[in-house]
């Protein structure tokens, strides 16, 4: 039952056992909306624009009135007068008559198109000389064109990003629901662990992995809360990751990379309440020691101890989750086309992500692989991040073009 | 002089013009520092990893000893003891000798590799028998390998990613030097406009594009100041402008897309104190009628009026100014790859950014051109991002692999 799965069964597996949380909305006013995810459809309520708007400096018109106009022979209609931005104008036209419209003024009744500032000439005679013909609709919206009352601006699950602003701005929207942060829960576990404050003694070292995941759940529109460091006990780390579980929606632990850190951390998966372990092992380089249950309907990952595999399982598996926690489909990724400086080579039989250092060349981006050893941090300074080899793959040739999916 | 300048040039001016500000650097806690640009290189203060460092569960050696060992033929050592987690062996290892040590645990001295635990047997008979041969080195970070004091972790007016973070926790920086964020003021005139809490009334319409362009600051990593709506009165407008140059470290003037605003900014650009002209309309599409001025070593952009054409010139021009206030060098934009699903016709003559519906074919990403007419807001709901058609280009094909800007 319980196998090393491929990366692609992995991501299929969090699909089917991740529902949207649902939890109650915050209303939030639309300047603080960015990067929120909207937690309803948000309507539009009004008609926009909601008078025929001129887009140019010009002449209203009736459109049939201009027919025929052109260069050598102007259309001349009688001038009645001129909008003003931001005012209804008080007169309509009628056969044979123009007004003046700024962009974005009104136009008056009776009119169905507008000819440019530029074709026209006013010689102060009270007519005004068209030497273009326009046809009906143009230079012009009409009211409602942009939107109606009920029309779907944001869909629920939508993140709201900066151009929405500005749509929802248009629509008068000024406070909407969103959803409340996906609170992910981490737990460092390992005797040899001190938090980044401490001088580590002997042969201790820095809880490097918390702050790192942390940060990228924080990248990613999470919060994190770093429940601290435990020693390895698996008793007491149950009972940790328990309670852990009745604040958070999502669980991390992040242990070490031995066999006896792996064991504990997998007899917690097993043991928390309502628990199912669905995965215990990746088929991926880094990253292969990853374990995943569902307890009590909340996805626990298990992460493995190398601060780059955890970051990379984290980018790409952990953000999945938060992803279908908020009810989100999937967004393009982060990517940039690069040129590959050095050859690649990779063992099949398991999806690779290789850390990638890049650079600007004189003909666009370059990527040079990082050789890396395994648990060497400084990785992390190198790499603007990295690309994946597919399990059937059997590496990447210099001067190939790879999408790199940037840190 | 004042002309009608590429986007190309455009760029290069703002490089030439715009020098990174000097502001007293703010000290914040690692935790606080994502996304936030380091004030200063951060240098390592210690020798990491501190010990020399096992990477695998296995046997610590020297390697001498293994040299020979096969399937067949395995090294047999006595077994001096067990490092424990987190603490210094209180033993060393002689020739002939070997030691368990698990993940992450501290070497003996004397030992220069180790030999993972798959390739080992303990009968319990005081020996350990290892059926693979070791070359010195393998399977452990020698002390200092991954970084040594004075380097530099992270470049002065680099950018905090997540997997800076996880850098940093790794050498005890727990506070770090990074610039404040760069204060951008927006004013936004016209006689039309009225707040987006307020119901327009005649011909009035809501502020879009203070709200659209905040937004985008936000996005990247700005402080936003908006100032209001003002009348369209240069006089006012000048006094207004030049009281916020005292506060903000960069201008935006949001005013509308007619003949007369046009003059309005333009007047305001050139009086400001101190302050020369430098950009009289940019030959991109949209976005034309953008003006740039320096008044007082400032950046002060007069924005086109029309939202999309604002959006465009803020997300490929302003944000480039911001990034040189913020010294930082070029960042790998934010792209996918995608086909295009229709063909696009396009002017040669000057830059075109053509906003592009995303979504997920069978085979990776698709762009479909949105037709747009100009003024309409609701682009900006279908658009998931653009692609630059290049002055020389006549057009995109139906087909075409495309680089797509993702907002």
């Amino acid at each position: 039952m319980l196998q090393v799965k491929s990366a692609t069964a992995a991501l299929a597996l969090l699909e089917e056992e991740i529902k949207p949380l649902q939890k109650e909305p915050m209303i939030l006013p639309l300047t603080a909306a960015l990067g929120q995810i909207a937690a309803a459809d948000i309507l539009c309520g009004e008609v926009i624009p909601p008078f025929d708007r001129c887009t140019v400096d010009g002449y209203a018109l009736r459109a049939r009135d201009s027919f025929g106009a052109g260069e050598g022979l102007p259309a001349r209609l009688r001038l009645k007068g001129c909008v003003e931005m931001g005012s209804l104008p008080d007169f309509s036209l009628k056969a044979g008559e123009s007004a003046y419209v700024p962009t974005g003024g009104c136009l008056p009744a009776g009119a169905d198109a507008v000819v440019m500032l530029e074709y026209s000439e006013d010689i102060g005679d009270g007519y005004v000389y068209l030497y273009k013909a326009a046809a009906p609709g143009n230079h012009l919206i009409f009211a409602g064109e942009d939107a109606q009352p009920h029309e779907v601006l944001i869909q629920r699950y939508q993140k709201i990003k900066s151009h929405h602003v500005g749509l929802l701005a248009a629509a008068g929207i000024a406070e909407l629901p969103v959803l409340p942060p996906v609170r992910v829960g981490i737990i460092s576990s390992g005797d040899e662990l001190v938090d980044i404050e401490t001088e580590p003694k002997g042969a201790q070292i820095r809880d490097v992995n918390s702050y790192l995941i942390s940060a990228l759940l924080e990248e990613a529109g999470a919060t994190a809360h770093r429940y601290g460091i435990m020693a390895d006990n698996a008793e007491n780390l149950l009972r940790l990751s328990t309670s852990a579980l009745t604040e958070c929606d999502m669980l991390l632990l992040s242990g070490g990379s031995s066999v006896g850190q792996q064991d504990h951390s997998q007899w917690v998966l097993k043991n928390l309440p309502d628990s199912r372990l669905l995965l215990h092992g990746l088929a991926v380089k880094p990253g292969k020691p990853t374990l995943l249950a569902m307890a009590g309907g909340k996805p626990v990952f298990g992460l493995p101890g190398h601060p780059l595999s955890a970051y990379f399982i984290c980018h790409i598996f952990v953000r999945y989750a938060l992803r279908l926690l908020q009810g989100q489909s999937v967004e393009p990724p982060h990517t940039v086309t690069a040129t590959l400086t050095n050859n690649y080579p990779s063992n099949a039989g398991r999806e690779e992500y290789l850390p990638l250092a890049l650079s600007q060349g004189p003909e666009g981006w370059l990527a040079r692989p990082i050789f890396n050893k395994s648990g060497l941090i400084s990785l992390l300074k190198q790499a603007g991040g990295y690309t994946r080899i597919g399990r059937e793959e059997e590496g990447l040739a210099k001067g190939q073009k790879i999408e790199v999916e940037v840190f």
